[in-house]
């Protein structure tokens, strides 16, 4: 056993999964590029044989634990459980199936297993969620108050961009990233002159909002 | 008294209420939406409730301020006060009344009376606001030169875009945006070949103020 | 003269020289808007007063300096003189003069000179430049060899984007800010599939070197 | 050998050595602007002594390394000789030979070999990237994810932009620069009218990652 986590810690040897993972996972996806068909069998081979190592790895985890109740409290434990289980079951050569896909999808996730600084970065990106739930509520309250004007002042303009509230919401994230926004305004300013200032209020409002969410994770994460 | 208050500051409560109030928002937005008219009915009577209970806990703020004068000095019970009187104000049934719509849209702004980080939020969203001015400022006098330049030598080549110096200057904040400005420069260069110096120099100023900005916010952040 | 220097220093007068010079540009700006005559009459006589107020008070600040040389040494000193100088210059009346619209476009920088938070800014963005010297050589390097490669690569495929090696560099200028890169780089795929190498990575170092100048800023800014 | 040093680190020598290094690389790329053609050959004579400089220059230091072994274990020495080496090969007249072009471009890189703070930003910038190293794969897990929905649920609709995991790739790429990135949505959105949340969840994920890896390289940098 601790020869085997000894393995597990040996960055060369991470190196070498993550590679058969990465490889593994490009070859399905670009079914275009022809490799000599030795490559493909060998790929399939070691991907199989990375995720014969996690059946052991795990395997070994679980006797190693004395509360068996308490393993599956862990999320990370449940994580690389349902990982490994779905990579055990033999893909089908039916390349439209939907399910040899996500199957498939699922495999590249061994490397969240494997590497744990991908944990460390993931745990971090959750913590870090909460203090952007007031920023977005305020958000969403701008988004609303601008697509609630804006579908009652623009849907007769165009009713596939200002259909209804949730429709104007669309747009104006639309808007808030710039994409062909002018196209949006014009289109508007046509018939009420003025309507630059709903776009340039708006465009204002969000990015304000948006970049003191991005300054107070900067001051957040300083702080520790 | 004090176990409204307290019934107030109940994380549990706010959860609740948020949710109505969103799900209250959605559904008058999302017209197309088809839910059973059940549930329809009880967030509607749930968003009653709710103006209810901030009628109760508006008016106990009220009652409590010893000098009646004071009570309106303050910003946020002004605010409040305005929102609760709005939302009780019966919505006509005629989806296109204007009205009933900005009705609609201050009860979301019902959230920012229950919710006391999002008023913090905004407090210092607003004192944000005056350390902005003077760059603010500088940006309108680059917008201005520029415009004037702009509107000058481009007049005749598109007047819809550079017809006099108020539209030259949305035009230029379109540039900033980086929305389709190749499109702009390079119609343009074919009477002007060296004009593609005026969008690169207004490019490179005014996101060299901007960057200054958004660096000088968070310098000030960092040192309170 | 105190009474003077506490006039220039009265922060209400601040603003209402600040309010008509705004005014003012506006005016100018927005042909088309329709103000009652009396309105613009008084803002051109206000506007006159305030560059009258200008000159009184560089011939004070001229007239206290000592050494009259020196005078001259100073930027500001320079920079309001000329100001006023070209203030001065009673506009004509002929709409479309390029002379008269110059001198307008000047009075705007009057507003520098009345307010010393705009000097103090002009200052600190002017001291920011030489520390961008070196990434932005790093940039040209990074440019012109990526153009060198495209304008050899491409130039048959476009030549009004990849023609020369200067016009390639505005092209790449515009890939970098992704104004509809992936048109350019959809047509140079259908000639060289793997042409998407040459873009992804032109925009991977250009992003990487751009943001290596943004956090170089930052932290020079807090050290101080 | 100590004055060459000196003239080596001259402050006015490096601009001159930059300033014809500079014009010469601007002088091949715009073959339009038509220059006086003794400023041309003066420029290219000043362009080869420099080339001898740096042939003198890195012979110098060969020679004062004690151990010659050693002198090609460092990367700038390697570089520096690299460089010296292809400028000192004549470039053909022909304008549209390859090599020619890019033994151009390796002119520009004799920057790197004269500017020290070239020296220490690149290797700034290379010791950057390890820090990289892990969030770049926690992208490439979401754009995979993501491409493999996309490529299962699209292809049908615009195999162009999904045809198989690695287009979908480079398409969702395009979406996280915002580019035309509405068009791609509103495309899907006729087939299945809920592909939004595909969208907008792919951009605020990576967004998201994106603003943590340059958050983690500011904190990073501050640390130091
Ligand atoms: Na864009
Ligand atoms: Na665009």
């Amino acid at each position: 056993q601790t020869q085997f986590e000894r393995l597990k810690r040996n960055k060369l040897f991470e190196l070498f999964v993550i590679s058969v993972i990465l490889i593994s996972a490009l070859l399905i996806g670009a079914k275009t590029y022809s490799l000599p068909p030795k490559v493909i069998t060998a790929t399939i081979i070691l991907d199989y044989l990375i995720t014969l190592f996690f059946v052991v790895e795990i395997s070994i985890r679980f006797i190693a634990e004395p509360n068996k109740k308490h393993f599956f409290n862990n999320f990370w434990n449940v994580f690389d459980t349902l990982i490994v289980l779905v990579s055990l079951v033999p893909i089908e050569n039916s390349e439209l199936a939907v399910v040899g896909r996500l199957i498939r999808v699922f495999r590249v996730l061994r490397m969240v297993s494997i590497i744990p600084e991908l944990r460390i970065l993931l745990t971090s990106l959750v913590k870090a969620l909460p203090q952007l739930g007031y920023v977005m509520l305020l958000m969403f309250i701008i988004f609303y108050i601008y697509a609630a004007i804006g579908s009652t002042l623009f849907e007769t303009i165009n009713p596939t961009l200002w259909g209804d509230i949730a429709i104007s919401m669309l747009t104006l994230f639309r808007v808030m990233t710039f994409e062909d926004w002018t196209d949006v305004m014009y289109e508007t300013m046509q018939v009420y002159s003025l309507s630059w200032i709903y776009f340039l209020s708006f465009i204002f409002l969000s990015a304000f909002a948006f970049l003191n969410m991005v300054i107070g994770i900067v001051v957040n994460v300083m702080e520790q």
